[in-house]
């Protein structure tokens, strides 16, 4: 699974006349924005409104995670049947995952990550994640054995986020594939047709089978079923999936084979994308390190690239600036910002400042930049703490006694 | 895979205008006989020669098995190079199996167990069955469970065919996809694009994606590497897989990307179809049970159905069959010794009183039923002295330090 499209907006396709957005693929109408009341439409998810925020935050008793106040998480599906049942007494369990095609993650990367992190601690829930090393190895044409190892650094970049070891479970496709998780697949696999697939994810005759072959081994995850030595006796608990909304195609698919199978449908909450340093229309290459920052880069990585590539919704001129203010709307240091800088007032006070003209896009970025710098250098500090057993201690196929407490 | 296709000749689509020969179908022109030699021409195998037969007496020092005197196996993919190879020392292994979808066999899916179990004896290698129990799921919507109790069902009249357990390994694909075996499928998966894959097994595009998603699962065991337990550090011994040739398809396609992958293509050795009781032209359901002789039969249902519906080569009035003999080329009960008779004197007596007019239907057939009913009776011995606890051991994955002894 690949939670996350930073870097590739627009990147594969430039300027298609309707907006594309697919697991692949993410492109915007004519180089613009990304419609997402027309996703929203077009996938048939429902908007996440402020009543379900608010629904979280008495069930949870906790401020709902920026990622909800923002709207940065903000379609679902069936998030609210979830909710009801939890109401009830009735827990879930989270899925999320990766796709581990590069070494290190950017800030994109970590976001669904850390809004798992959130769900997990709030509804004090398991959560399994799956690394999708077959998928990488497919469409990447890595090696099994590199996809392998992408695998296993990307699950400390993941276990830096904080995971509780005692809730979750993270799992290499590669290594966990077979027995009650192979009998899923094959039983998604009969409910799908070829010709349905090809609508779905848009396969052509040249691609190869693995890539038809995927879509169940993302699905099944789904499905306590696929994890025994997790969810015994269990069948009937819901799933909870927090993704980006380009994987919605799998989880559409997914929760239209499940009834058939009498198994219950996955709820998901879906997120935006998160924007390239150099968007206004997302016109940029995938490949270019300088479109996002890294949780690998240094504090002086990070404040050149945001001072050299972050687009700004300044003024040309000083004088101009003081006048009309920033356009707020394709500002990245203000939407940076809005993801990643905790406090509500201070981020109002920001947006009023430099819209209105009395801040200057240098201040911005310089703000932007303290708070990426000590988000990056926090991750690094955890990452460094994680050991090869840690590793191994996520990635064990064991029961998890106190998942529910 | 289903390396026999008793009862299923020219059933499944009556008469077509060309002979179609593929894992899910067998259908003579015009509702004639399968054209092997076209087969071998069409498929680009080689044909099984005397020399070659003469060749494996020599190196096995033992009379070659009926199913070769008689050209039951008739064609091969490199069965040359694996004798070559091991005049040089080098040992190789067997690979058949079985989609478990019924509950009792026939004699015709009796005959590539026949002939693995004397390959085994003879070339003392090893040898791993695989009983697809996912396909059988997949193609006739059987329950996960149910294929899985078909498996073992079907592995227990396996193992009554005399395989050597120190030398054999029995797996079911529910249980054994995974690990080694999984990350080859994808190998073999990206290596195989859906235009191929429907040339190659005529799937559409109202088929499901599990069938896509199979042919890996039946190609991989064609490479050591599938069975770390069993081979590590062996990836270059060579497989042989004695099959029906309408599973070449299957092994078509394995050995046009193992090269790709860096592995040896699999050898083959296939046989020829095995008839229905009443097929002269192939006209019969293949869901009639009076089709075939299940090893469940009893004497007396062996005797009724030999004598009732095999077809007869004879001639209408004992006078014109005196006169002009029995045409032996459509006789069932001939060609069903000449499967089963073991001693090639009887048989050619038999053939020649009986084709020149002194022998009569009735006394061939009485001397089938015999061959049959002993042959029977002894499989039916021999099953109900496996337990579950050698079902156990012939599946256990665990090695076999005296595979080649």
């Amino acid at each position: 699974m690949e939670v996350d499209k930073n870097g590739e907006i627009a990147s594969e396709s430039s300027s298609p006349e309707e907006q594309v957005v697919n697991p692949w693929e993410v492109s915007a109408k004519d180089g613009g924005k990304i419609d997402y009341d027309k996703l929203i439409d077009q996938f048939g998810c429902q908007r996440l409104d402020e009543s379900l925020i608010d629904r979280v935050q008495r069930l949870t008793s906790r401020q709902p995670h920026v990622f909800l106040r923002r709207g940065v998480f903000f379609a679902h599906r069936d998030f609210n049947e979830v909710l009801d049942a939890y109401e009830r007494g009735d827990k879930f369990y989270l899925y999320t995952g990766r796709g581990p095609s590069s070494e290190a993650l950017h800030l994109g990367h970590l976001i669904p990550f850390m809004f798992t992190k959130y769900l997990q601690e709030a509804f004090k829930v398991p959560l399994v994640i799956q690394l999708t090393d077959d998928e990488k190895c497919m469409w990447k044409n890595l090696s099994v054995e590199e996809s392998q190892r992408l695998a296993r650094e990307n699950a400390k970049d993941i276990i830096a986020c904080g995971f509780d070891v005692t809730k979750t479970f993270i799992f290499s496709d590669f290594d966990y594939v077979g027995g009650a998780f192979y009998k899923n697949m094959v039983k998604v696999a009969k409910c799908v047709t070829l010709n349905k697939a090809m609508g779905i994810f848009g396969f052509s005759g040249e691609d190869h089978i693995g890539k038809l072959s995927f879509p169940p081994v993302q699905a099944v995850p789904s499905f306590p079923s696929s994890f025994p030595h997790l969810f015994p006796g269990k069948d009937k608990l819901r799933c909870l999936i927090p993704c980006a909304i380009d994987q919605d195609p799998y989880f559409r698919m997914t929760r239209d084979v499940a009834p058939r199978l009498g198994y219950s449908k996955p709820a998901l909450i879906e997120s935006t994308f998160f924007p390239a340093l150099q968007a206004k229309n997302g016109k940029m290459s995938a490949s270019d390190p300088n479109s996002a920052i890294y949780v690998t880069d240094t504090a002086k990585d990070i404040k050149n690239k945001i001072n050299r590539y972050a687009f700004s919704g300044g003024q040309d001129s000083i004088e101009k600036h003081r006048e009309i203010g920033a356009n707020l709307e394709v500002d990245i240091p203000v939407k940076y910002l809005s993801f990643f800088l905790e406090d509500d007032a201070e981020l109002e006070h920001i947006k009023k400042e430099y819209g209105e003209g009395r801040m200057l896009t240098g201040e911005v970025k310089k703000r932007l930049t303290e708070v990426l710098t000590e988000m990056v250098e926090r991750h690094r500090m955890a990452r460094a703490a994680v050991t090869d057993e840690m590793v191994d201690a996520f990635m064990a196929v064991r029961p998890l006694p106190n998942m529910f407490e």
